[in-house]
């Protein structure tokens, strides 16, 4: 998984139908020490995230594990809020 | 998801069965800010987008979750057309 | 999915049994005006694309989903024989 | 799969439902002769690796196939401690 | 698919139960006229591939799609041994 923070929120009315009620955030990956490295991409959150939070995100279709019965069509998912990380070395 | 603004058109004649009637476009990949980013690819779309729109897409196999059926081998779907992103830090 | 030019052809007689009978092209990776970009990969043909045919090509585990029955392991799979690209920007 | 080294543990309180009780660690990849690559991500870990094992890590959505029943959504797991690697070449 | 050559072996005792009697190998990513490219990294082998042979390399969650079962969380499986490429251009 990678790291980020939550850097914005992303509107979007028209789109697939299994995606409506979705919230759709924008995500900075960062290093560990919070530096940020790559580009900015869009993750689906449903646990609570907002802009300033730190946190663990999967992306690649593992993200669409979400509903039991049905994948979704969506490539980033928040899946935990960071409390803190520990680097040992 | 990643950000990027459709840029042109595909046309294919011969391809693989299950993929006969669906959109293909051309998708320039960008920053929040609309700086564009990386290589265009292209990614298909069932919601109606176009040239100049602004839109999120799924790539990797999370693309293909669109048939209740059975999934279809497309590695990029459009999933939203933007409204706005709002970044905020 | 990513555009790219066939340029080649691979053989190998011992091979994982599920792909017994597939045909295997080297592609190289293009931009919408057909300059190359990144290396050269293996894809699976099922469309008869041959050397020299512009060609759209799904990577990622959803080349995987080729059989009604089961997915077998390719990671790329060429999608369709591009007629034509039209770039509008 | 990747070559790396556990360097660290996250801890997030809030999380997916799904992803409770698992174990979350910072791995840093490396070569095969231990010289660091690219940047650390988070995998998680059954098997009972700890900081200054060296691991091997399952990434992308084959991490998910990790639950008989049903997949869950994470991009990165730990499949093995390393006990050697040997190069011939 | 990715083009390599087997230039290692990897032991690990310890693992995640499905993958028990699995071989290991470490394998360098080459273009087709055989250059090095990108790291070297893990693959499962099932077909008898060893030090010195030229392979094909399939990535991603489709390499996981070994078992009609169960896929099991593998991200790299070779999948066949190369006899020759023929690179037209």
């Amino acid at each position: 998984m990678q790291i980020g923070t939550v850097i914005g929120n992303v509107w979007a009315t028209r789109k697939e139908d299994h995606l409506i009620g979705l919230k759709f955030l924008v995500v900075q990956p960062e290093l560990p020490d919070k530096a940020p490295i790559n580009n900015p991409f869009i993750a689906v959150d449903r646990i609570g995230a907002g802009v300033g939070d730190r946190v663990m995100v999967t992306t690649g279709s593992a993200a669409s594990h979400i509903n039991p019965e049905s994948d979704i069509p969506i490539d980033a998912l928040i899946i935990g809020i960071i409390d803190s990380i520990e680097i040992e070395r």
